[in-house]
């Protein structure tokens, strides 16, 4: 029996423990994209406890205590931090097979040493140790950054942001972690909701003109596309229904906006289309920026509406939407191929019964202008577990060219989740160890060191073409 | 290599012996959702031969017999049950793989002391032996209930049934085992069918009452639904194309109710607005009595239009059905939800692709009212073996709290099926044993056993209500 | 650790080797369905070098060399063919885990005896060695076949092919394989195609009459599905979107069919009808002919239209279609059913999440009149690989009776590509290998060895009625 998450957690075969500790083990972080707060970064936030920094923001761990039965208030209520960390540790011990139970564990023997198994009976000791830590210098916001070997992190920015953190980051000469920017446009596209107007205007501000048209939209929109380049920022970043495409000329979609202006009712189908509008000029213009654009799909958002009034997004109410055609998802990417204007493309599904299609997609729409062009991203949100990724790993190996995969990022909320990387790395260093030791790949460790270690982190830096480093 | 079909069956680790053996097998068992006779109880049916109990009404042999080029009168025809038992056992022998081949070689093993392997070549041998033992007394259907350790049996009623068999039973005190009702309203909801009119009348007949309209409908049913609930009856089961959310008024669904009792037609639009008011109404019945609430969809039934004609409804004939649009369920649950009626649910799917999308939903709608209480049930009908259960587990343990799952369930019509339950646990220990031998969960026994424990049969106490268990 | 691909590759356990080369590996190949020219069996086609073989026309190829980021002019371009086979051997190095890697290296070891690695490294030395056993005899067209123990082929052939080359081959005594046509329909089925009523054309000269009615149509199919039986044929294949399932009367159907031949629109819906009319005619007469039918679907055909414009069909940029709903298809077969004239039938779909759809629908269409009437065929296309081909052997064995599977076939244009029914049994006796050492079925060699025979051989022999064999 392997004992309990040592140093050779979840590397079952001698190759699989030289691919890791020799190889991806050594290799920096670039975490191309995640969710934390460019603030926290630029004050170097500190925490009280671990509670603030566990469960304060974290609606994986909410879902979890509330499945196992735990009052709302010892979730995102009043109750003590102390209280609330002893209902989650109480729940953790629930979570046999789950992600949390082994991203926890990691963050407490990297972060805290603390090598035991946090429960019930042991959440005191666990919250006496981590709490003193967490007191010490090193365990401020840019210090965990730091221990954590991070070169450059991608934050999630709203076009109407003043980037202005990001610009104080890159001006202190004292922190040599790259944090730039990336392009969230979700709110310019989503016309169905209620306060779309309210945030054309704070666009119109941003980009100091009045949005009265679509084509007035695309004009704002790459002003603070400008904005954002000269920021540094090289990615963008989609949260779709699913990718559609229901193409429409220019006047019927201005005759869509000009609707939603006047505070018309819109269609479902126009809906649809003015939305492929917008996304055939997204990726147009990340064409002509020469930035990667990221789509993820396959969610339903908020679905628990009594939850939603009290907590609003971001509360753990989420799921998958398994309504993703991907006939209009090929279609949609082959419209701006036609026209040689299919910029870098990461695929990204919630819904892992999609990773087969993505994995014929993406093949169809590959060229020279980079090596892997389009991607299949790695295993998402509620698939970034070890059946999640080693099957969308087994699956992009088995249709497309695994050497060439950007691989991991936090997708985090938290300065502790880079232990993520260190799961997945251990996860692809088994993978690829078990298929050498059975025969099915030379164990030629140049070779093996080379790709794991691209994987890990230099695809990444290559694709995206992260600067200085 | 490991014996065949030997105690250590499936358990594949010194943990997973352990944790089945001492823990998972000591469990007794809750049958909380099954097909089976309850006058067959209440007369305790005996069996003249191995013909009667395993093929008369098993609709997967008949399934894997046709699969072999069976003619249909070795199968439902009027061939001898000893001509039939050969044709299974020839057809059994090609079944590598299937479940059925662990299955009967269970039931051999348990009910029979059968350790060889069934064949064309042993079937005469089996018969023998077989139809010896089914003369003994032991054999029995409360015999072979009670020496399975089975402590409770939920059937699956229909609202009109007068329960006299249950009362029966339950007035018998020399039967130890509860045998209560589960309440199945399908023929009340499924007013596209022909003869729904015919099943008004006779529901109209058991509630005394005349059903002519929605609320009156609704009537008659709150007055099975209490005539239920004092005969013990704490779960309800619906099985459904798909679970559907296609909001209407109460006028409108009046109106549709009004059309169908005048003999119109209805389009597939008013079916989905009947059925989802249907629904609705029936969740929260469910959640003011304090019962569960059992989602069965995915399932096209009765396919092959040819064989229904002759053998009707159960045949053999029933596949997957994929359209089951997960927003849809998502928004059902939240109807019910926003007004705080939403019952203890569990949900399954007929397809495994639906696992993930479950997976989701179920953690969107949890709360502090029951642990675990919304819940992905065990992997059901098709998916009911080694791979489709592993796979239910390890997404469930991947996106929930696997420690709060209720468990397995026969879903059979047979008095030897309860080494399904046999099956489950060994196939959930090995899962957990393997983990923890894989370091991935720490190796405390006391743990460990208490939640395989849990998981076979304390969770579905609990999570049900059960009484004097 | 093993050894890379040596004769134990894939091979895990000691009842897998010995199944596999005691059995499995003894048996001779039936290819009941490729792409294969029968113009070069007939004319003994000789391959200058080793591109011309791989890399000429294998769209797979292609697209991992795309993913790789190598310019197309080295793909299906005008560089020469050693630098063509080098980007190629520099792609596969990264394709770790693809099924390439292993059928690259499996016909490098079974047609030129080469049992390295190859990679850019070593490139020069297996393309001197590739072409200098090129320039051999033995490697014509005709002797690729005999020494890899191929009995019969089936090609892939239109309606309106006069099947010259297959004659010529018949009556060649000097080569002893069978190479049989096989019906393939597809452009007498697409009329939403420009060229359709070119086409109508072209089939009309065939049956030497016009097509000017869907009888007619119908009749001039009849016509051809007599000469291609004449002519030894046995089976048909349809490439479908989805099986579809939307009935019409005659009368409607002529309608539309007349519309098309006006030059007028088609609408969505009458493609639908048109399209399930014609599947039902030709199902019934694949029935009449005692011909098997094979349905191909899930598959979105050349979206990438950029890539399209310059290399027409079959250049690498077709995907899974999502959209299958197995309502239809089970409607369909039902249609069939009802009347006593579903043909034996294989069903497979591009789409790795339809296997347990597939699996349930294809067990509700058995009968007497074949063992295994209706199958789900082998993993296809993308989904030909080792987790593929495993997930697909478990689902089927889960579902229904996998001794009586046909087995595999290559659906290849390459004459290298025998070797995938190499791959194939190695998987097949690794999975019933690890069953057998598992305790989970009997170790009885005999049995074992029948069961891997039959799928390997002997049952698609029998179930396509191929004679003298």
């Amino acid at each position: 029996m392997k004992a309990f998450m040592d140093k050779d957690f979840l590397l079952e075969t001698e190759t699989a423990r030289q691919l890791y500790h020799e190889h991806a083990a050594q290799m920096p972080i670039v975490d191309y994209h995640c969710h934390i707060s460019p603030m926290e970064i630029a004050q170097d936030k500190k925490f009280d406890n671990i509670t603030q920094i566990w469960l304060y923001g974290d609606h994986y761990k909410w879902r979890q205590m509330r499945s196992n039965g735990v009052e709302e208030r010892f979730i995102t209520g009043d109750a003590s931090d102390r209280e609330k960390f002893q209902k989650w540790a109480e729940t953790l011990e629930r979570a046999i097979g789950n992600p949390l139970y082994h991203w926890s564990h990691l963050e407490l023997q990297r972060y805290f040493d603390y090598h035991g198994a946090l429960n019930g009976d042991t959440a005191q000791e666990v919250w006496e140790l981590c709490n003193q830590k967490l007191a010490q210098t090193d365990m401020s916001a840019r210090n965990l950054i730091l221990r954590s070997g991070v070169k450059l992190i991608c934050t999630t920015d709203d076009p109407a942001d003043d980037l202005r953190w990001h610009q104080q980051i890159a001006a202190d000469e004292s922190f040599p972690v790259q944090v730039l920017p990336a392009w969230r446009p979700d709110r310019a596209m989503n016309l169905e909701k209620p306060d779309y107007l309210e945030y054309l205007e704070k666009l119109g501000q941003a980009a100091e003109m009045v949005i009265d048209s679509f084509a007035a939209l695309l004009d704002a929109l790459d002003k603070r596309l400008s904005y954002f380049a000269k920021n540094g920022c090289l990615i963008s970043d989609h949260g779709l229904d699913y990718v559609m495409y229901a193409p429409a000329d220019e006047k019927e979609i201005e005759t869509i906006f000009a609707k939603r202006l006047a505070g018309e009712q819109i269609s479902l189908e126009e809906e649809r289309k003015f939305k492929t509008a917008f996304m055939l000029a997204m990726g147009k213009a990340y064409h002509k920026y020469n930035w990667a654009m990221q789509l993820h799909y396959g969610v339903k958002r908020d679905v628990n509406k009594a939850v939603y009034a009290k907590l609003g997004a971001d509360a753990g109410i989420d799921c998958i939407n398994n309504y993703a055609p991907s006939g209009e998802m090929a279609d949609y990417l082959n419209a701006l191929a036609v026209t040689d204007e299919l910029p870098r493309t990461i695929l990204y599904s919630l819904n892992p019964t999609d990773d087969a299609a993505i994995g014929t997609i993406i093949g169809c729409f590959q060229d020279s202008s980079a090596a892997g062009k389009i991607q299949q991203g790695s295993a998402w949100w509620f698939n970034d577990h070890k059946a999640g990724m080693t099957k969308q790993l087994t699956s992009l190996a088995s249709l497309g060219l695994l050497g060439n995969f950007i691989g991991m990022l936090t997708d985090s909320r938290s300065f502790l989740s880079y232990t993520r990387h260190e799961y997945f790395r251990r996860i692809l260093c088994n993978l690829i160890g078990g298929w050498v030791e059975n025969g099915e790949y030379p164990a030629d460790e140049k070779v093996l060191g080379n790709l794991v270690e691209d994987i890990s982190y230099r695809n990444a830096v290559r694709y995206f073409g992260f600067k200085e480093l």
